[in-house]
């Protein structure tokens, strides 16, 4: 089985990295959501394109889930002798990714070839793509004005309350190499457990991703469990946004767009609620989805590929 | 008595972090080459500028008088293993130099205040300035070419032969703010011993310090000792150049710049040549000028200061 995945950062890249240490584990390709990718000291800084290597290459920093294991701070320090803004940690190995990647992208060379050949260096066995080489800042209009996504989500910390999202320039920006041949050649697309609103949508907005998904088997996997995202802002965002925070808001999120989704068992409950409320055909699965542990994330990962290979048989 | 010292990397800033740390040490504004600087990894990167204010700050690598003490290489590591370019050593306290260097020069910082407000946060006493806000890059003529300083210096190991050299756009720029100032309230400039070629003729290019010097008491320093460079390529440039290197060399390419000039006690047989090929007037001195370990610095700086009264005394 061929897999495409649409991935944001921690939640996106816990799964692909539990489906890539499946025994057999199927070709994946991963398709990563660039809208938070932003500048600072004069570095491109990629952050979900990151988390998502690290993961993949098990360079992570467990506890946290993103950035580098065994970090250096001594950088970071000196930057705060030198009264410089520190409300983005930079690691030092971290920092390497930043500095080679802004160093290549000023020589010309695209995102997406940087990304291959860093993955190559760093030993990841499935492609990892970003989802445009063309920049496509998320930026969310709140109660404080507009702001960049980095400056909403680490500096002010997801506080200010959310109006909504802008993807400026996807209008003119194109799937990076790759992305559209990965999605006709999968044989199920999922869509990870990751942010709706600015992890998946801004993917989803770049012209052809969206119409590329409407002839595919396409399984889409909640970020909410209980009413609460496992993991940052998105729980928040659908109270801010007036919707009451469901798995089945998320199922909804996506509508047509799915053929299959899967909550938590400990969601098992709202089935007959998501089913009743849906127009059209949707195939609900319930099975384990929260990954705790770095072990939790491999059966997981087994849950949700048993859960896609049915889901197109029966497609 | 107030100091204005012109100096490059090393040599010179041995010398004022000697003169720095005399009992009363005088009243010091260090004017510093900015030609070497150059942009890698898309960080914004001034050498010379550097190394003075980490040697006056006592922050600098005693092993080679540049660079951090106590540095951390994880960075530098990792870029090496995603194939980067490690031809400029870039240490992870250091890094943070250019970091946040590269952010405020984006921000429209000009280099002089970043550099005061830096040398603010280490504890610098003397005044740092660069020799301008504006980019004057060194260009070198050489049998490969025309070459970018650092890629001269530091990529290719000082090999080429040089030619020549260009100060790129210098006529174009201006002193900092505060340059001229500072060498109109000196009682004494100082030529630290730097490369003349490299290190002290850019500066002399910028409109306006040449000519500043002309109603100063200007010593000079010999950075050539025994016909050989303390370090660096500045005999082996002189070579190149077509001149037989010696502190005579030196002295001869300031010329009337000069009112005095300092050469080694290892170099004493040489006054009576140096004298009697001068037009003009000029005041010689010998006594120890070779800085090896952090003491000699201060022993040397006294030598020089008491060298430097006496001349101001007589001119």
């Amino acid at each position: 089985m061929k897999v495409a995945a649409l991935a944001g950062g921690v939640g996106g890249a816990k799964l692909v990295d539990g489906i890539s240490r499946l025994n057999g584990a199927p070709e994946m390709t991963v398709i990563v959501n660039t809208g938070d990718d932003f500048s600072l000291f004069g570095l491109w800084i990629s952050p979900d394109l990151d988390t998502v290597c690290y993961n993949l290459a098990g360079l992570e920093n467990q506890a946290t889930g993103w950035g580098r294991d065994q970090e250096s701070w001594e950088t970071f320090q000196e930057i705060q002798a030198l009264g410089g803004p520190d409300w983005f940690q930079l690691g030092g190995k971290d920092l390497a990714t930043h500095l080679e990647r802004t160093r290549r992208l000023g020589a010309g060379q695209p995102l997406s070839q940087i990304t291959a050949d860093f993955c190559k260096a760093w030993g990841v066995q499935s492609a990892v793509i970003p989802m445009s080489d063309d920049p496509v800042p998320t930026l969310v209009e709140t109660d404080q004005g507009i702001l960049t996504f980095q400056e909403y989500f680490v500096k002010l910390g997801c506080e200010p309350e959310v109006k909504g999202f802008e993807f400026h320039n996807v209008e003119k920006s194109r799937p990076a190499p790759g992305v559209l041949d990965a999605i006709q050649a999968a044989d199920l697309v999922l869509i990870c457990p990751s942010n709706p609103w600015v992890s998946i949508d801004p993917i989803l907005a770049v012209p052809g991703i969206r119409s590329a998904l409407g002839s595919k088997t396409v399984l889409g996997v909640s970020p909410i469990i209980c009413g609460e995202a496992v993991k940052g802002p998105a729980a928040k965002m659908y109270r801010e946004m007036g919707i009451q925070p469901s798995a089945g808001a998320v199922a909804a999120h996506y509508g047509d767009l799915l053929d299959g989704f899967v909550i938590d068992d400990l969601d098992r409950d709202l089935q007959e609620d998501i089913l009743s409320a849906w127009n059209g055909s949707l195939t609900l699965f319930h099975t384990n989805i929260w990954m705790k542990t770095r072990a939790d994330r491999v059966a997981v990962a087994e849950n949700i590929i048993a859960v896609g290979s049915s889901l197109v048989k029966e497609v």
